[in-house]
Order: structure tokens, then C-alpha cells, then sequence
């Protein structure tokens, strides 16, 4: 049996700027589906759900971009993270039927993955976790918050935690964490909408919209009159070094990612000129990946926050992975609140 | 008993460049140093030797320089490490004749302080260690250098270390101790006859002569083959930058001070464009200040280190309390090798 299959491939880097259609493209091909299709060890899924994060943007640029991501390889498909359902296996650890996780996803409905990319997953009503978890609290973008947040800064109860892009998906994550630590958390996002949405909807203390306040200084001695304990950076830039200018004796800063610089050249990229102050103020700069040692001990402590309903996820769905394009582009837009899930077909039920 | 004491004043905050006569003045007074001239708990010295470091720039401005070391105060005398005799005392834990380190030593020959600032040392060719290697190795420097290096380093053998300013007070020690812990140690200097100095004397592998080698970058691909594990900077602006461009995974950045950054206003201050790349390589950038909490440790580990002969303290004297001014100039010109350390009298002996 054989299926159309659509899937997006990288055809030329971005040395700046936001990806279009010049650099991903949509291909189409047929692929076989049955069991004789499927190489020993290996497992043929039926996608569901995909995982859009801004770091892809980083894995579009060549190594002369100074992302310092693995790039992507040219004319091959693009990878996120998804949620499929087993549909033909050759590896004794998958039933048909299963649902998984897969760290290999293409941009596709269906593929072909060794075994060893994939985790089985438990979802239904008894779980107390939905699938839509797997790829935001309890996935990448809350294993990067968990990491920021509870490893690197390592927070105390009333210090005070900044987090930028605070409505994306690792940020709602790494909110909602510091505060159930303990500490007042403020974020800072692109539009008043995602204020609200951060105020009543993730619990920060307050938050601000950098696009209305535009003197970031400012900004933060109004929002930290007492300094800031922490800040997780998931932008870089301008935010950084204003932040740099605030920080409080013994600051930690985890560096996520820096959606801000991702588009421009390295030569082009805004330069911090205030790193001198990290040495008065003790303060340490972080950046950090995902430690897949810790992966253990943060499914445990999460799944815990998810099952009390302590931690929610939320949701922007793109339908269809025709949607790809147009979802990777609106991560720099500001146009999001929560994390951005391509629901692959209609068959797919959180 | 009275005597004519010359004093160094600060007159003027430098908000830009090399301190000169404006900001720093040399007046003179008479000074009681009979015993009914101390006040209880108070001790009446006669400095020897005195410590001249980057650190106090950084003192010399405002804090609108954003420096965020605490300002010396106007018209006041300005302060660093001193090691004096015991000339009169009015606190029963120090006796006239003994040898003390006084951790707020006007620049000047007579001081009266408390007793809480001052710390017994043992001289002589039984202790093994000099009145110098207090003021470097054992002193300030030596506490620094540990402190990046040991505490925040934390160095593994086979290891790359990269240190500016290697031939400075801090660097010197710096450079030893990475040798001690087995790394590779290679350190950037602003002449050649201090690189010279730095594998000749100090042991470093290689060294290379920033004014030389202005190519920052191609000189880190020449020296670091490899990538580099830790970098002790003591610099900052775009040495730091091009370091972060050669940095391996995990790597460590100590932040001890940023000596081509103090002499301008931070909005001049030099852009660092690629702290994105800290991101992927897992690598932690942490500024630092003397931890007291661990001076006990310190002095253990370092008084074993210079008895055995392990670390040797080299110095530039410069002679008489006069010569403050133009040794404080001379640490941002490359002329120094060796802790810049000021011969207060004839009397003063190593």
C-alpha cells in the first residue's frame, strides 16, 4: 500500500531574516506504507501532532551563521519534535496502535524512524496528561524551562524572576515554575493581548509589552524596584543588556535561546556592552541545552505539577503541515500566546 | 611626635580615560604619631609596601560610570592593600614591631586604623613566604586568580586555558595555578618581552602579543587548535568576544575584570555580538569578587604552593608613595610585568 506524502524540506540556509519559501519547500512523493516497507528496527508512524520551537529557526542557518545549532541538512527534511501513532513496527518495543513520541519528526504525516527516537507515551483520560503535554509542559520547551528555571537559576522563594517572551512556549512554562517556587515572576511580551494572557491566564505577577514600553530601562526599574534575581533569556539583544543593568548581587541568568538575533548575521547581531557589571554583581550567564541526564528527574517533578493541574499547557494550533511555513514565521511576529503545535490531521485529539 | 604625612586624594571622578593630576592629588599634612594620638582600638602603622591593582579604576568613577565597584568618596584619601610595622597600638591583639596587612592602607607612609583591618603576618626566612607574596600571591591577586581559576574554573587536567592580561599581577598566578592543575595554559600580553616573561618565568605553553597578533580571532584558531575550556579574562571588549567564538562545550568564562573597558563610559564600552553562541556551547560566563568565606582555604592551598616553591610572585616596584599616580597609569599602557606593588620607604625589605 502506498500514501502521498507531503513533507518540508530545507533547499537554501537563512543568512538573515526570516525563512520563506525560498529556503523551505513543500515536496511531495509516494511512500510506501505496509509492513515490507518498514527496515528491521525500524517503526512507520501516523504523525499526529508536531512541535514548532524557535530554535528551529537557528537549526535553518549554516555553520557560518554562528547559530551554533547542528544546521539542517540541505534538500533533506526538516525535524521537530511529534506525537504519531504506530502504525507498522519491526522493533519488539512497539505494538501497532501505541502512541509515541518521536525526536525525529519530519514535517510530514507519516515516517519511518529507528526505534530508538521514539518513547512510548501514556495518554487517555486516567494518564492525567494529554498529548499536547508531551510536546510543551512534560516536552522540549518544559524540559528547557525546568533546566532554566529549577537547575541554573536554582531560584529562592520572593526573589524575583524576569522571563522574556514569556507568553511563548518555554516561557508560560518557566513561569508558571518560578512561581511555584516561590518567587514573583514578571514577563515581557510583544503585544497587551499576551499581557492579559500572562496576567489571568499563566499567573505572573505582572508583565509588560516591550513594543509599548520601549525604553527597556525604564521599563524594568519600574517592574523590579528591588532588582532581579533571575532572568531567563529567551531573547538576547537590547532585553539582555538592559536587563545586565538590573540585576541583583549573585544574578543567574540561563540563556535559552535569543529569538531576537536568530535573523541577522553574527556581525549584525546587537553587541551587550555592559557585561563589566556581571563582575560587581557576581552574576552568571548560562547558556544551556537540553541535559537529557536530568530528563528522569524532570518528567517525574513535572508530571506531578501537570497530574495537580499546578502546571497547564497552553496552545497555539496551526492545522495541517501545510502550516509549517507560516507557523515557524509567526514566532517572530509576536502573534502566539502559548506554544505553537501543528495538529497534523483531523484524526488528532489532544 | 608628629610627623609630615604626603597622602593621596581623590579630587575629581574619572568619567573617561587614564586617571591623571585632576582627579588624583598628593597633599600634605602633619600627623600626631605619638601613642595619645591613637584611639582605642585603633593601631598607628608605618606602611612599607603597597598594592597598586586594576581593581582601583574601576573605584575612581561614579557610579553613573557604571563601574559597580563602590566609589572611593571625594576628598577622601583613596585606599588598596598595604603591609606596614606596628608603630603604636591601642588594641591588645597587635604589639608594636609586628608585621600586619592593612586592608585599607591610604596610599601613604603613616596610617591610624582599626583594628578589624588589619591581619597578622608572618615574615622572615623561616616562613617561607615574603612581604611581597603577601600583596600577590598570597594577597588580592593571588585570591582572585585562585578564585577564577579554582572555585569557578574548576579546571581538569589536558584542559585549554586561555588569560589575558597574563602578565599581570593577576594573570601571573592565574597562569601558575591552571600549570599546577595540569592545564594547557597559554596567555595574551601587550609586548613581546612579556610573552618572553610569561614562558620563560611563569611557565605558560605559549603566549601571544595582542598588538601583534590584532587578528583576535585568527590568533585563538592558531593557539587553540582545540577550542578553549576556560578563559580567566581580565580584559573584557573584544577579546572576550573572539574568545566566545572559540569556546568548547561546557566551557568557563571567569569573569575577574574588564581592563579595556574602564577607561570609557559604558555607552562607549565595546558590543559583545555573540553571546548567542554561549547558548549552544553549554558555556557559563560568571563574574566575581573576593568570597572572604574562602580565604581560610585559599591561604592553605597557596602558602603550600609558595613554600614549595610552586608559584613565584614576580613584581614591578615602583618607588615612594609619589610614584601612585604614574604607577596607576602605567597598568593601562603594557608596561608592567609582575604585580605593580609601591616601595613606601628604604626601610621596606621583602
Amino acid at each position: 500500500m502506498e500514501v502521498e506524502r507531503k513533507e518540508w524540506t530545507l533547499e537554501e540556509y537563512v543568512h538573515g531574516g526570516v525563512p520563506t519559501s525560498r529556503h523551505l519547500q513543500l515536496r511531495t512523493s509516494t511512500m510506501g506504507v505496509s509492513k515490507d516497507d518498514v527496515p528491521d528496527g525500524h517503526v512507520l508512524l501516523r504523525l499526529r501532532w508536531l512541535s514548532v520551537d524557535p530554535y528551529l529557526r537557528a537549526r535553518l542557518g549554516s555553520q557560518r551563521d554562528g547559530l551554533y545549532f547542528p544546521p539542517f541538512e540541505l534538500h533533506k527534511p526538516v525535524t521537530t519534535f511529534g506525537i504519531g501513532e504506530v502504525l507498522e513496527t519491526k522493533h519488539s518495543n512497539f505494538n501497532a496502535g501505541e502512541m509515541v513520541l518521536n525526536t525525529i519528526a519530519p514535517v510530514s504525516e507519516y515516517c519511518t524512524v529507528p526505534a530508538d527516537a521514539l518513547r512510548k507515551i501514556e495518554l487517555g483520560p486516567d494518564s492525567g496528561v494529554s498529548a499536547l503535554d508531551y510536546l510543551s509542559a512534560l516536552g522540549i520547551p518544559g524540559f528547557a524551562a525546568w533546566i532554566g528555571i529549577t537547575v541554573i537559576g536554582n531560584p529562592k522563594p520572593g526573589e524575583n524572576v524576569f522571563i522574556s517572551a514569556a507568553a511563548g512556549g518555554v516561557g508560560i512554562v518557566a513561569g508558571q515554575l518560578a512561581k511555584l517556587k516561590g518567587c514573583r515572576v514578571v514577563g515581557s511580551v510583544g503585544s497587551d493581548a499576551k499581557v492579559k494572557f500572562l496576567k489571568e491566564e499563566i499567573g505572573c505577577d505582572d508583565a509588560f509589552n516591550y513594543n509599548v514600553e520601549t525604553d527597556y530601562d525604564a521599563a524594568l526599574s519600574k517592574f523590579f524596584p528591588d532588582g532581579i534575581d533571575i532572568y531567563f533569556d529567551n531573547v538576547g539583544g537590547q532585553m539582555l543588556e538592559a536587563v545586565v543593568n538590573h540585576l541583583n548581587t549573585h544574578a543567574r541568568i540561563p540563556l535559552c535561546g535569543m529569538i531576537s538575533q536568530y535573523n541577522q548575521v553574527w556581525t549584525d547581531r546587537f553587541g551587550v556592552r555592559n557585561l563589566l557589571n556581571l563582575v560587581g554583581k557576581q552574576a552568571r550567564m548560562e547558556g544551556f541545552m537540553l541535559d537529557w541526564n536530568r530528563f528522569g528527574e524532570f518528567v517525574e517533578e513535572m508530571t506531578g505539577y501537570i497530574k495537580q493541574r499546578k502546571i497547564v499547557s497552553k496552545h497555539e494550533i496551526y492545522r495541517g503541515t501545510e502550516s509549517f511555513l507560516e507557523s515557524i514565521q509567526s514566532m517572530f511576529t509576536s502573534s502566539n500566546a502559548g506554544k505553537v503545535i501543528i495538529q497534523v490531521n483531523d484524526e488528532a485529539k489532544a
